[in-house]
Formats: C-alpha cells, structure tokens, sequence
C-alpha cells in the first residue's frame, strides 16, 4: 500500500465500459493507478473494483467529490480512503490471548494500519497483554446482566469513535442490534473451518468427528451465528493422535493466521461485501 | 511396504506391557519387524497397533495360529495379512471419470496392491474408461427400482469376490443392509470438506457459502450419510472469482487425492476403526 | 474462459492512463471485457494486462488491426489470440508415463484447450499410453547420435506445426538452438522445488540433505539448464521415514499438479514473460 | 507430554528383536509406556527409538542406571530425560524480533518448557521486548572484533548454564570452534527454503528468480553455513506482484512457524540426529 494517496472501493451493476470509464476518471485527472483490481460476477451482473491512486499534484477534495456524478450515474456504491490512516480498532477478548497477541505483533511491525483504542474483555486474563503495549484496557462484566455488557461495550465503542471491532475469541454471542450497528466493520474468528462446527467447543466437535484437516475462519459478524461473510479461513493437518488440546494448540497457529490476514484484508480496504460473500483482493 | 511377510493389525484395551508382548512375541519367533507403529488412546483406554513383519525363514501359518492365544488374553481383535496379495476391488461409478482414472493409473502403476474386478456404473459414460483398461463394465440401471439395482449390485460384488468397494463418484445413496454387509470395506469420496456440505451438490453449497477453501473427504460408508469414518481430507484454495464450475474443476485433484490417499491406506492396512474415528498410520 | 472471443495479452513501459487508453479502446469498440487482470511493476517501470474480451458483434479483424496504432504508441508488444482455439502441442517423455496421462486426462475432460499432435518419446515405455489415446507415438533414437535425434525432434514439430512443446518428464538435456528455436513455447516439469536440486536424481539429493517438504517446478525452458522462468511450483511434507522411493511416489504428484496448472496458464494466455520472470494470472 | 515421567531417546545399530528387548524393559520395571516412537534406516541399517514412560511408583534412578547393560549391549546411544523439566535456553538475535516474540509467546503459553536464560543481541532493537518480558538483554558488541564478540556469548552462554542455543534471526555466521561446541544444541531459522538460497538476501534472491513458494528452514547449526540437519521447513505462496518487502513480511510467517515448531520438536525429544538428517517424531 501506498504511504500516500488514496484508496477507491466501488461496485455497482455491470454494463459494457466501466473500467474504462472509471480509469478514465482517474487519468482525466492526471492521477496515477498505482494498483487496479476489479471482479465481474457474471452471475449477479455486479461489478466490483478496487484502485489505489497515486493523487500528488492532485487536488484530493476536488477529485473525491467530482466522482459523485461518475458515481450516480452508474448506480454505484462508492468509499473513498486517503491515505496513510489508521483504523481506530478496539480489540474484545475473553480469556484466551493469543489473537490478542498477534493483532499487538502485527501493529507494532507497521504491518496493518491501525490504532488500538482499547482492549476490552469479560474477564481480567488479558488485562496484563494489554498494559504491556500500553494500551487502556475496560474490563466489561457479562456473567448476570449481559445486556447491560453490551451496551457498556456500545458507550465504550462510541466515545472512542471506534470503526473496527474484533472479536480476538471473544466468547460471547453478539445481540443482533450491535452486530447490526457495526455491519461491516465487526470481524471475528472462529476456530473451525466454517461452517463445519459453527457454535460451541469446535475442537471437541472436531475431534469427535474424526477430521484430519481443522482450521479457523475469520469473518464479518452478522446476527446469524457464524454466518457472515468468510473473508480468510486458514487449516492444519492432524492425525488420529492429537486430542482435544493438540487441536486447541494447532488451531491457535490457524486462527492468528486468519485472523491477521482478515484484518488486514479489511483495513486496506481489499474487501467489498456482496451479500454474504465477501469479494477479497489479497496482497 | 514389503514384497513378502506378514502384516499383523490389532487392536485391544490398553495395559501395561502390551508393546513388549506384542514385540516380544515376533521376536521370540525370529521373526524381524520391518515397520512397527502403535497407538495409545488415553481418552478410550485402547491401544492400536500394525506390525509388518519379516517372515523369511519362518512358518508362518503356524506364526498366524500361534497369536491367537496372545490376541485372546488381550482381549483383542486381529488380522493378519500375508504379501504379497492383491485386493479385490469393485469400482462404482456414475458419469465423471476423474476417480476411477485416478484409481486405474495408480493401479497400473503398481502404487495400490488392487485388483479391480470390475467397473460398475449406474450411467454408460465411465465405459470406455473401463474397456481402455480392459475391465469389466456393468451397467447396473438405476432410475425405476433403485433396490432392484442395489441387489444387483450386490451379486456382482459376491460374484466376483469382491474385498474392497470403491464409491467413485457413486451418485446413489446406499441402502443401509448393503453398507451395513461392506462395514469397514466400503471408501466413499465426497466432494466437500466434510461436516461442511453434506448431501447433494456440495461445490454449490461451498459457493453459495462463500468459502475460501474448497475440500473432499474420504471416508468409510456408514448408514449415515456422508457420517462414516474419515480417512483423510485434502483442501484447495479458492477466491471470489471462482464459479461453481471452477469448484468443481479445482475439487476434482481434492478428490483425486484425498480418495487415492485413502484407498491406499486401506488396502495397506494401514487404517483401524475406532467407532466413528479412523485410526490411520500413512506412509 | 468464454468460449469465444478475444485474449489480448500486451506489456510495455509503464506511463500514466494505460487501463484508460486501453480499456476505453475496447469499450469505443462496444465490446465488452470479459475478464481484465493487469500488473505493474514498480522496479522494472513495466506495465503487463490480459483481457479477456466478449466479441459479439464485433468486426474482430478490424478490432486487432485497429489495436496496432494504439500498440505502437505505448512501445508496447502485444498478442491476440481468437476464441475458440486448440493449441498443437507435442508431448515429450522419455519413461515415466504420469505427467502424460496427466496432460491426456485434462486434455479430454477439456480443461485444456490443447489438441496434442503426437506424442514423442526416446524409449517405448509411454508408447502404450499414447495409443490408448489414439495419439500418434514417435520413436526418436538418443542414445548415440543425440544431435541426429534433436534434429529428428525440429523436423516432427515442425511438420506438425506445434506451438507448444511440453517435457513431461522427458531426460535429455535439450540444446540450446531448439531453446532458443521454442522460447517462450516450451515448458519443463523439474522434480524438484528449483532452484534446490536442479540437475540429476533431485529426490535422492533431496533425500540425502534430509528436507523435510518436496517439490516439483514447472517453467520454460531456456538455454540455461533447470533456470527458466517459473511458471507454478508445488509441495508435499515428507518426514525421515521416506526414502527415495517414497519421495519419488510422493513427488509424482506434485509434478503432475505443478505441470498441469502450468500449462493450463500458459495456453489460457495467463502467463507474461518479464525476463527470467514469469507473470502469472492464475484462474 | 506426560507432566511428570520419563523420556528415553536411543539409536543403535538394527539388530532383531529391539523393540521387545526395549519395551520389555520398560514392562518388566512395571512402568508403562506413554507414548512410542521408532524408526527403523533400512538404508543405514540403524534404529531410532523414542519413549515417554509414565513412572509412577517407580525408582527413576534405578531405572536409568539399569538401562546401561541393556543399552551398551545393543551399542546403543541413549539419553534420559526427567519430566518435568525446563530446557535452559538462550535466545539470539539483531535487528528483526517477531521469531524473538514467537518464542516468547509461546514460553508463556506453557507451550514449550523452555527457561528463556537471556536474549543475546548485537544491536538493540530487541531489548525492549526481552524487558517487557522482564528477560536479561545483554547487548553484544559485534562491529570491529567479532571474534571478541563471539568469545562474550560464550562466556554468557557457560555462566548461564544454557542448554540450547536459538539463533532467532541472528544475522552473524557463527564461527566453527562454537558451533562444535553446541553441536546438536544450536538452532538457526534460515528465511529461505533450503538448499535454495542460502547465505544472505533469500527473499531478494527468491524474488529475483521468480519463485512460486517462499519459505523457511529450521536447522541444527554445524560449520557448513545453512547446511545442518534440518528440522521443519515451512513454505508460502507468493505472486510476481509480491516485491521483495511482501517476501520478507510473508516470509516471517513462515519463519516463526517454522522456528517454533523445530524448537517444540528440539525440547521435547522429538529429535534424534542420523549424520546429517535429523528423525522428527512430531506430535
């Protein structure tokens, strides 16, 4: 990705020239692709395009709102990203830490343009992962009143004007007003190849079915359990002898590897939902 | 796997001591183990083991006779194996070939100690296949009475001794009394990563689901469909732009493989059922 | 793939408005994009696509000829190639008979739009094979006159007018004037993950330095032995009980799998050649 | 691995009957097999053997020194392992600290039973993540007299009493008179899929030859620089759009991987050395 610039996510119903006519925007302007990915589903004639735009020497504002008539007269759904960002992300927990760990890792590394706002779990295991990156962490009580927990959650995403949530093997099920108010922008991991053994204990499950593959699933949330849109899904090889916790072991390696690349997947904006399937252009 | 010698399979309740009878018991009839592997189900107090065994020099029906007192005080099941042999084997079949020539080149290739008696299909396309090998092709119909059709099935397969029965891409759901007689020598191939997608159509289902993986299954045929023991599962990635008809493409080397694979395993005797889960040593 | 239409493969330096100027000479046409893929890479300043191109109701002679002056002005090299097509393509082997049956298998499914003019080998052992398929088999002596036997190998693809030539495992070392003479149209299966192991007896040198992970390599071949561009490489995990044996079975798959998805690239007009590498729209 | 017991690794030259002569030892001490594992080199004619033994009411001390008779009888190699234990281990490295993370994450999961002595650095890039594990860093001055510099991690490596030695992207060749002095506990991780690309730059000689597959070598270090005994190698799939900086940020997943499961397998015994190929017995 680009230090600079800016990033264009569009989709819209296909008709014959829209890459030229898209393209042509850009070069109308003097603006340079700097990478160009786009997707034709022939079966529900969508189009679907991705483009980083080098714009120095380019009047940014001018170019984003002179895309609105090119826009509507496509039909077109539009985002516009200018870069570089940060995503203010906050990061919900439970009990285990690796997931934790590995979105930590990767920040630190510069690998994925966000800004942790906050940890927040239902139990205090994490609390020590955070505080070591410095990061605030809000503990959220969900043993009686889970309602008032997810509202808390809610305050606590609002005030820290979050736009991405991830679910880091956060062990709670999401009410369906929160997984509506973040469409799009909560990402989960499961730890099984979905939709085999979606819900509880899926390494028990998968150990009880005798597999020789597990995996994990990173996704969007929405109010169906386990059922959103998959954006990577990651698998590990196992043979008769592993038991539930080789499963548990193995699959961390699976569920980091997912998860890190979902999000990352997202936040430079190379996902485009389409229904319940996600379009991914990987880097 | 040795040209010559023994191949001894057993299976007990775990206690102390039982890899040094079993070993115990080769080497005080000097006879040599070639390759020895063995497992301990801790959750199940079980122990699993094959043993192939050098029997230059030996007399080995009175090695096979003289176990028994050793399996009975295990309280353990046995099989032995005497190599070289071939195994015979029925191939069913019902309109893509990918399979069945998968089978037919490894067999020809003298990867897989089988004999194919025959190829049998419910539809003509897997023919010529057969005639090109210079197999036997039984055209069983199977649109009016389909039992009428199993039966048949079932004559064929006592006819020609069959050992081992291949469901190649076999469109028909088995009648529970013929996988119940073929328990444990009946391999299906199932175009999905199984718990995901059982039944019909799987490669729409795995489209439809927006997977990132495609995968097949082999397993042992049990009443329940698409339930049986897995032997082994092969996976492929796939991206947005996959149709169906790249599933379908892409899926055909997981099946051909993972069903390779399992045949393989098989017909060495490297597998052991342990109630739903398939105990399997690969090579 | 569409069954018919254009591909239109073109590379040249890289310079602001290429998708426009491109993509709008399609869509000033009224035909449409099937399918458009493009790179460009920063370090070389080089700019690559393949289109995919809907025809219908186009004058395509006047559609490629009209290309020209645009071609011309961006330096650009450019290829089309009319929809439906075949290939001709010679297959070259020497004793193992597993990347042909391979070729001969995708070939009938049509996964691959090849039509295969002979098959030619410098032992009898594939001739089987060949004949199975209704393939004309040519018998090219090398064992003393190697030079007389290249000069046979000219005089049979050109004569039957091949533009693709592939070494399915064919184990002579081919001199650098048929090289040259087949640039870009000739590809090789190496037994081994290049450049570990180029050479002779990959599996026993993978198996004497105790790699943990096989492969095979697909590429062009050019002058220098084993060091053409890749095209598609392939794994498999071994562990220390596999010896050489083993690793060639093992092996056997990864070159098919590799050979299979190399050519399939190479005659979709999925692969561009940027000197020693290989750009590759996989599908 | 059992939380208390014993771990027995023996290689001897193959003789009949060693698996009843070594299991019968065990039994007839009345302790119970856990876990066993052995191979037989038909090529080299040795056998390798590993045990886990559960010693529960056993005397461990006069298990171990009767094993001597048996064991020099069978001109055998043997090694004894109390459980459970914590390998003494120090850490290596320069500038780059996810293999540095990955070792320390999985230290505190319990994954590894390894004591992290120190972390040993010529630079300071990694001192701030051994602090926050409240882990010694001792800073290494390597710029002008490096043969000094390799005395002081030896000198370290002695007061510290370190059992194994982890290169984790330790960018400096070790010089001979140490590496003999750790044979057997020194573990290097080379960004590259060895034998390809040893030495320095793999991701920029990987990209440069246009490689399919990156990936990682985990190895046993001798004096022939990245020519040791391998333990895990790992591999990722890259595109001819992935520059040199992709490699390297998708090479680390391959690096970390790799390292942490060669070092799994290095603490728990899973390793036994046969000249330059190591046995793995994986778990």
């Amino acid at each position: 990705m680009a230090s600079e610039g800016l990033i264009l996510k569009v989709d819209c119903p296909d008709r014959p020239g829209l890459v030229a006519k898209i393209a042509s925007y850009v070069s109308d302007h003097s603006a340079n692709l700097v990478e160009f990915n786009q997707f034709t589903d022939r079966v529900g004639e969508k189009f679907f395009a991705r483009l980083e735009i080098d714009t120095s020497g380019l009047d940014v504002e001018d170019f984003i709102s002179g895309f609105g008539s090119l826009g509507r007269s496509l039909e077109a759904r539009w985002h516009f990203r200018k870069l570089p960002y940060k995503m203010r992300t906050a990061v919900l927990v439970t009990q285990t830490d690796h997931c934790l760990r590995e979105i930590l890792w990767r920040t630190e590394l510069g690998e994925m343009p966000i800004e942790v706002t906050s940890v927040i779990g239902n139990r205090a295991d994490c609390c020590g992962i955070a505080e070591r990156s410095k990061l605030p962490y809000h503990h959220v009580e969900m043993k009686e009143d889970k309602e008032a927990g997810f509202k808390e959650i809610q305050r606590l995403l609002k005030e820290q004007d979050v736009q991405l949530v991830v679910l880091a093997r956060f062990m709670q099920v999401m009410p369906d007003w929160l997984c509506k108010e973040y469409e799009g922008r909560m990402i989960n991991i499961h730890h099984s190849f979905l939709p085999a053994f979606a819900g509880a204990n899926p390494y028990r499950q998968a150990y009880e079915r005798g597999v020789k593959l597990i995996g994990a699933t990173c996704h969007y949330v929405t109010p169906d359990l386990d059922a959103g849109p998959i954006i990577e899904q990651e698998v590990a090889r196992v043979q008769h002898y592993h038991g539930v916790k080789d499963l548990v072991r193995l699959g961390r390696d699976c569920e980091r590897s997912a998860l890190a690349k979902g999000i990352r997947y997202h936040v430079h904006d190379r996902t485009i939902l389409d229904g319940n399937r996600a379009i991914v252009f990987p880097d």
